[in-house]
């Protein structure tokens, strides 16, 4: 949900002088009052956290007025420049206060110089930087909410106090951030998984697993079917494999020791049978089982390359804290592929792979994708496996890639997978949030790994390569960006409910159920609102099941074997035959379109 | 594998007597060479175990001589006796034999009287019986293999020698009996699962776990896309749930209680995170994440009945030694529903999925069903849970919708899931052999340990009843069935590929491509073999691979832009228009028909 693509060095800047400016506002307002523990930059804005001294309280009631007295200091433009000190100083600057003691501690024990930043002549603090350069920049803020956090995020230190905000550098650009937030609230899929009965979490099956309701079981179905229909036709196919493995296939894969932390616990098998001495785990990944697959016979040159695809659910631990409704979970299906092929063949493969992404998202109204390189973090060398020369030859042959496409992208450093780079691919919502999707990576390292083989034409074995790749990453996390991106009003050939049909009274049920098998006959999702209920009332249900299109049938339209169409944005088509009804939605369900009827 | 549905009980006796003619006949030929351990009849014959002494071997070399022996005893028709001696007797009967002294023990410790039964003068054994009359009346014998045999079963005692057999009524029995062995080897699915590179079993990945390859995924595709298809057209909602499950949804449920030894070892979460104190399991069943569905919000009369189906893989433990390709496996994918409804529903639920289980199985080629109503074994009542009334309603409801419809049907006694009875149907290949399929279990328990709720037309709260049903069983034993009921050659909707190419020259390749291209605008699976091969081994080949429809195509069919068609069973349907064709096997594929052409 961060706002990237743009330059962020100067926003940075901004944010965190505001901060500065927030803790200078509490001082002067609450002197004494607490001590002032840390505060960052945020991809959203700041925080800053402290520590309320006897029975001191903020609750946003105060915000009005701490934003006065932010105001008040950024009129004065103070001037906020740097100083370095030495430690002794930095001691005597902060002698009442353990948290800067602590900062100055790790700053010495890494040998860095001690920089502080002030703002006019009243505030000092503990800072590398870098800032504006007087708090006359700060041309827009406002502060958000207020919570507690503990000290180093770890519950065994003290709860602090922490206050959100966000700056910009026009007023316009927070007042578009504020809005957002706004529409994203109204948009947030666990809110509207739950008022359109879509999905659920339940605390008895375990956190970051999620129920599929029946309509949004239908979404996730309609996707899986157009899914796999695009995969024959580009000449994949279909595999299925267990969720499980045992822990020696994890041991060669790399996963026990790079990818240990993402792993559930181990099922031990001594517990079942003391013959059967192994353990278990559920898959995080299904690469290791398309491999085994791929040697289960010896493979000819002439077979590459294949292209084999799974709708496989993996499960992936993750601390339960950073687990958000469908986006961040423990279990998913990922839309998986592995490519095996041949050293001639991967650079066209990784460029069809790269067109069939496009068209993917596009199907789904995500036209703007941000491309990113992904690459090995250098500081981090132990995260990876393999050699480096191949590390440098992968990450070098997709990065050529992108630029014979001539594709604008960026270089995510450390996005790398752990056997290899990728290129990710992030869809832009209508918001301007970013949603990850597809990922194509180039993997040199699990072929020798596992000692894939196949006999060229040469009558000699060679190492295959593998291309790793999901177009739509995981059902559950695409399918959340859908409600999130849409606000739960699906494309039509999408929508659990396609039409419901509303009879004015009683005496029209018998036409509604006519109209009703017309459609079913052409397989649309149809409901009659039979209910003894008011029109209107049905209409204000429908709309807010962000149902596509109403058919209202009263005595005219009973008489005339005709409806009359309205959408779910209001819009009101008039009184149309039904089988030229029927025969538009067919032609608009098939043309997978994401508009409704003009 | 067994054959079922002849009354058993003489059958039994015959080929109980048969195992104490073979031993007879070895004491006679063998005599003080080894030492009788046990020998029982079998639902396919008997077998006879045996613990060598120095040095002797017997090997199925032997089978002639000791067959010879076997039919002298047999032409003698020596009188079989049974007779009841002391424990005192018997362990002087059998003093030098520590097997048959173990078997005292235990009958007397059960306070049960000791039997032996006696053939002619020269043979006694320690035995419950019963026996034929006279070794006469048995009219038909094989021995069929040798093989080593733990005593008990168990790898901590002695290694003994198994020589396994048969007996029939009849000679003509017999013959058919041999004959259905030596086609169930041809039909093999683990057989023809490795030539025709259907799916395979891994060692890293771990046994009785399936990995299906591209051509038998494209088999289980057809069946799911067409399974999901009848399903929404019979009213039935799909939902997805995850692959695991918190252990207090399963205590809730009863799976730790009574299906803990089924259960895959526990994952503890506590390795991760102190804080989350808890068990997972991989998922036996996906009931409870159904009824979590249903409690996610309270539900009205009016939504039932509710039918939520569910492709859901499961995992369950089974002993490795019982473990048998695709048809005894640790994991497999149900085609799984669960139907909640009223009281006033369930009946008329009961008879919808009767009619569509027929229908399915219908769809595959198996007309012939036997019936069978599951109950309680009343020994073993701590095997289930609920309360006495609820069973014998349950069970009495089942039983009385089998005698309205006039089916006839078999009781298996202990054939009940733990929540309730049900009815199974087994569907019968050309063979004669019984498959488990469908399986309609009632369950009045589950609704009641989950508290499930429903709001009545009254306005207040009831319990609903719910039915658990498969109609294939699952993909992994309904596919393996497949593979043997077919011997391969599946029929023509579900072929992995339904029609190759053959040019007789490189000449044609070209024209073969075009008629490619025909074919593939109608989704047909098909391959041009353009290798440099004889035509002849192509259509050896493609016969081998069972391929339904072979194109051949020289200078005579490209110039007239037809196709010489032969089916993969040898018949040759002669010159047709390629466009004909096309036309045809269209039709074909789209009624789905068991058969091929006329």
């Amino acid at each position: 949900m961060s706002s990237n693509y743009q330059d962020p060095v100067e926003l940075e800047k901004i944010r965190h002088s505001a901060e500065h400016v927030l803790t200078q506002a509490m001082l002067r307002l609450f002197p004494g009052k607490f001590v002032m523990a840390m505060g960052p930059a945020t991809a959203d804005g700041f925080y800053f956290d402290f520590e309320p001294l006897s029975g001191f309280k903020v609750n946003d009631s105060d915000f009005t007025a701490i934003e006065a007295e932010m105001a008040k200091i950024i009129k004065e433009d103070l001037p906020i420049s740097q100083e370095f000190i030495t430690s002794q100083q930095a001691r005597q600057l902060f002698s009442d206060n353990q948290y800067k003691a602590e900062w100055i501690d790790q700053i010495e024990s890494r040998g860095e110089k001690i920089s502080v930043y002030r703002t006019g002549n009243d505030f000092v603090d503990l800072c590398a930087g870098p800032h504006v350069s007087s708090t006359g920049k700060i041309k827009a803020f406002k502060l958000l909410s207020i919570a507690g956090a503990y000290w180093h995020g770890d519950a065994k230190n003290k709860m602090l106090t922490r206050i959100y905000g966000t700056a910009f550098q026009t007023v316009d650009q927070l007042k578009q951030y504020l809005e957002n937030i706004e529409e994203a609230q109204k948009r947030d899929h666990r809110k509207l998984g739950k008022d359109l009965d879509l999905f659920s979490i339940d605390e008895s099956v375990g956190p970051g697993l999620i129920l599929w309701h029946p309509k949004l079981s239908i979404v996730r179905e309609e996707i899986e079917l157009y899914w796999r229909r695009e995969h024959r036709r580009r000449g994949y196919q279909y595999v299925y494999t267990p969720h499980l493995g045992q822990s020696n296939l994890w041991q060669t894969s790399g996963h026990l020791q790079t990818f240990k932390d993402g792993l559930f616990p181990p099922m031990s098998m001594k517990s079942k049978d003391e013959h059967e001495d192994t353990t278990y785990f559920v898959k995080p990944m299904s690469c290791p089982f398309h491999i085994r697959i791929y040697q289960s016979r010896p493979r000819s040159y002439r077979e590459l390359p294949l292209r084999w695809c799974e709708l496989g659910s993996v499960y992936r631990y993750e601390e339960s804290g950073v687990l958000h409704g469908m986006l961040r979970v423990r279990g998913f299906t990922q839309d998986d592929a592995h490519i095996i092929c041949r050293e001639d063949q991967f650079v066209e493969e990784v460029n069809r792979i790269l067109d069939f992404a496009l068209d993917m998202n596009k199907a789904f109204g995500f036209e703007h994708l941000n491309v990113y390189l992904s690459l090995r973090d250098p500081k981090n060398q132990d995260k990876y496996i393999g050699e480096e020369k191949i590390w440098q030859l992968a990450e070098n042959t997709l990065e050529d890639i992108l630029q014979k496409r001539q594709i604008d992208y960026k270089k995510d450093i450390g996005g790398a997978k752990f056997y290899g780079p990728a290129i990710d691919l992030k869809a832009v919502d209508g918001m301007g949030r970013e949603w990850q999707g597809t990922t194509i990576q180039l993997d040199m390292n699990e072929p020798l790994r596992f000692n894939m083989k196949y006999i060229g034409a040469d009558g000699q074995e060679h190492t295959p390569i593998m291309l790793h790749r999901t177009l739509l990453g995981s059902m559950e996390r695409f399918v959340g960006t859908l409600i999130e991106h849409y606000a739960g009003a699906f494309p039509l050939w999408l929508a659990p409910t396609q039409v419901v049909i509303i009879p004015i009274s009683e005496k029209q049920i018998a036409y509604a159920r006519q109209v009703e098998q017309l459609l079913l006959a052409k397989d649309v999702r149809v409901e009659v609102d039979d209910r003894s209920e008011t029109m209107q009332n049905k209409i204000r249900n429908a709309t807010a099941q962000k149902i596509p299109y109403m058919l209202i049938v009263g005595n005219r339209e009973a008489e005339s074997g005709s409806v009359s169409v309205r959408q779910r944005d209001g819009q009101d088509l008039g009184q149309m035959d039904s089988n030229e009804f029927t025969s538009k939605i067919g032609q608009q369900i098939a043309s997978k379109s994401v508009n409704l009827l003009k």
